[in-house]
């Protein structure tokens, strides 16, 4: 496959990626250089068509240097983990290249710029990096020719950017080798096994800017005494229990264990010294609503999980996904002059009887949810064909327009 | 020792009893009958100047049924827990009687009137049941000539009652038997062991009532896979290392175990399923207020902790009382014109640095914390010698100003 060229000068390919959002958590790494985790753990895919990265690479003997532009502005290349990204993704072309196969012209002696946007605001407060990074290595793959190994390299740009480079439900085994060659993304199921599964993320106002996921699960490495129980002997079980509830398509099995899993991944932040607290009172009110709905249908029709923010990303099925976000328009009344408050896949109006708002019967919080993004489970990373969404010109330098 | 008599006709005794803060906290009964706990654990005693329960027990042929009154309301003398410390006080009482010693002639036979009250609002939200079955057994046991096992008794009407029967620093040992006989409390040091020891019980306003205990640790039993990892591998080292902090009274030790402890016992809250929450936004500010406060002076001269609720214990010592309550008031502005702010012990004002508020620099929340109560550690329960005390009146009855 040869990259395309939009210029005499400059070959050019432009991907996305999805955004995952794990149900079984990853905090804390066992190596802060190769970033091999102290766990494994699995996410669900999220749709691009609701949340995306886009990225540009460009290649060209006419560039000085590599440069980077992130969502409109230049960032510093010399960062460690993009300067991991690039030194191995370089290393994979040599040695396939060195191995005869010349799967791309591109000469690895040139420099590359770099152009990436989110189609999501940087306030909804999700990870970003996972999506960016993953973005990043599969661009620079399809550029150089490399297609083996990308999680490795994913991996050393952000963690869990590894479980973005697949579709559908994606567990990432911490592996056994100090090397990190055996730590690495493998899809479970494709998107396609579980089409009635439905996320909601419900972007929680929030006040305070919360610790940064590397120096939040450095210092839990360093001081909590539950986080390596945890990690050494509870996920192993989880994994495979959650594993079987996805090939089982049980909802109440995979959203019970999400839920669990989502509060001991808090509870580990929580006996962190100093402390680390994710959860406010608007996300332990979203978490009560959830277990108190599900009482009332003495069944689980709904889950939550919340990463190292005040975010809750909801999983739910087709068929409670109406009535639920019309509980939280109940619950948190937004704005009756603002924007709209469901975003993406859309969503009808339901009327909630009288019995089930007196069983959640939780104090309503007017504007305590900013808005929802109503999304499903997606494919992995794809090429972008047509030359006109390349995010950078034939000059090698952004387009206006982003 | 003989009871005093007010009457002809009863028998009377009124003893007041403490309330005590737990630094390794306990979550969890092995035994739900017996109250047989999962773990040791050890505690303050706080001086019954600032927090009492003041019970009389009265005992006369002329009682036709065991009744009870808490703060002036008369209450069903059939729980279960009441009966379990009626049962075993009287079973105390007659084993020693057939030992020969007859150290009361009140009769077993006999019905029992109990009145008790705090000097402290039950919306201050302290754990009162403490305090009220220490002080309902220690009550018992003088009127009845019982003067051992009584940890044993006032375990089985609530366990951290039995960590009230002695001032100072008191451990409760969780013991091995299953019949509970080696479950009890011991004094670790006296109230005179540290004197620049000082207490604030930071009352915060609190929005919804938290879970209760009894049935949150019965949650966490069952469903924390944290809680029994803390209660067998963390625990007994930690016990061992507050011991020897407070021997030495090295504050700075006392005071991380004292927060590490609160934090991994909310940590096991948050890991229950569905999980518990007691620290909301306000609980969430202290402990960053105070991981602020020691990060500036970089010495641990103030720590929290916080039991089944969002009230913040601190304990602190002499020499940063004064200083750190006006960073309570100044971060957790009181109402101008409400009652006094700092009750109990009284407290300088103090003038903050620019510099410190600086780098204590969380967002401030006017009227966030009611008030404070300001304390030290205290004896253990006390007999009232004098008969205008008495909660009842010579009739058995409650005194009308009760």
């Amino acid at each position: 496959m040869m990259p395309e060229t939009n210029s005499e000068h400059a070959s050019m390919i432009t991907c996305t990626a999805p955004v995952n959002i794990a149900v079984i958590k990853y905090w804390g790494k066992r190596d802060e250089v190769l970033i091999l985790p102290v766990n494994s753990s699995l996410s669900v895919t999220l749709h691009q068509d609701q949340l995306k990265t886009t990225t540009t690479v460009a290649c060209s003997r006419d560039f000085q240097e590599d440069r980077i532009w992130l969502n409109g502005k230049e960032e510093d290349i010399n960062q460690p983990r993009l300067q991991s990204c690039l030194r191995e993704i370089r290393r994979l072309a040599r040695k396939r290249r060195s191995n005869g196969d010349p799967s791309s012209d591109v000469s690895l002696s040139h420099r590359v710029h770099i152009c990436s946007v989110n189609n999501f605001p940087t306030a909804a407060g999700l990870a970003s990096s996972a999506a960016g990074y993953a973005c990043l290595v599969y661009s620079l793959s399809r550029l150089f020719g490399v297609d083996s190994e990308l999680s490795l390299v994913a991996r050393q740009g952000s963690g869990s950017a590894c479980r973005s480079l697949y579709g559908g439900f994606v567990q990432w085994k911490m592996g056994e080798r100090q090397d990190g060659k055996d730590s690495l993304a493998e899809q479970v199921e494709p998107e396609s096994h579980w089409p009635e599964l439905r996320v909601l993320v419900l972007v929680v106002t929030a006040e305070r800017k919360p610790v940064g996921s590397t120096s939040g699960m450095k210092t839990s490495v360093e001081t909590s005494t539950l986080l390596k129980y945890r990690a050494d002997s509870v996920v192993p079980g989880r994994m495979e229990e959650m594993i079987s509830a996805i090939r089982r398509r049980n909802f109440a099995d995979f959203g019970e264990l999400t839920m669990k899993d989502s509060n001991q991944f808090h509870a580990t932040c929580l006996d962190t010294y100093p402390p680390i607290f994710y959860l406010g009172d608007i996300s332990q009110k979203v978490i009560g609503l959830v277990h108190h709905y599900n009482r009332h249908y003495q069944e689980t029709r709904v889950a939550y999980t919340f990463d190292a923010g005040p975010n809750a990303v909801i999983y739910t099925l087709q068929d409670y996904v109406q009535e639920f976000v019309e509980v939280v328009r109940h619950f948190f009344p937004p704005e009756s002059n603002g924007g709209e408050f469901v975003k993406g896949l859309p969503i009808g109006r339901a009327s909630l009887s009288e019995e089930l708002i007196r069983a959640i019967g939780v104090e309503s919080v007017p504007k305590g949810i900013s808005y929802i993004i109503s999304t499903k489970a997606g494919p992995g990373p794809c090429m972008v064909k047509d030359p006109d969404f390349h995010l950078l010109g034939p000059d090698g330098l952004p387009k206006k327009s982003t």
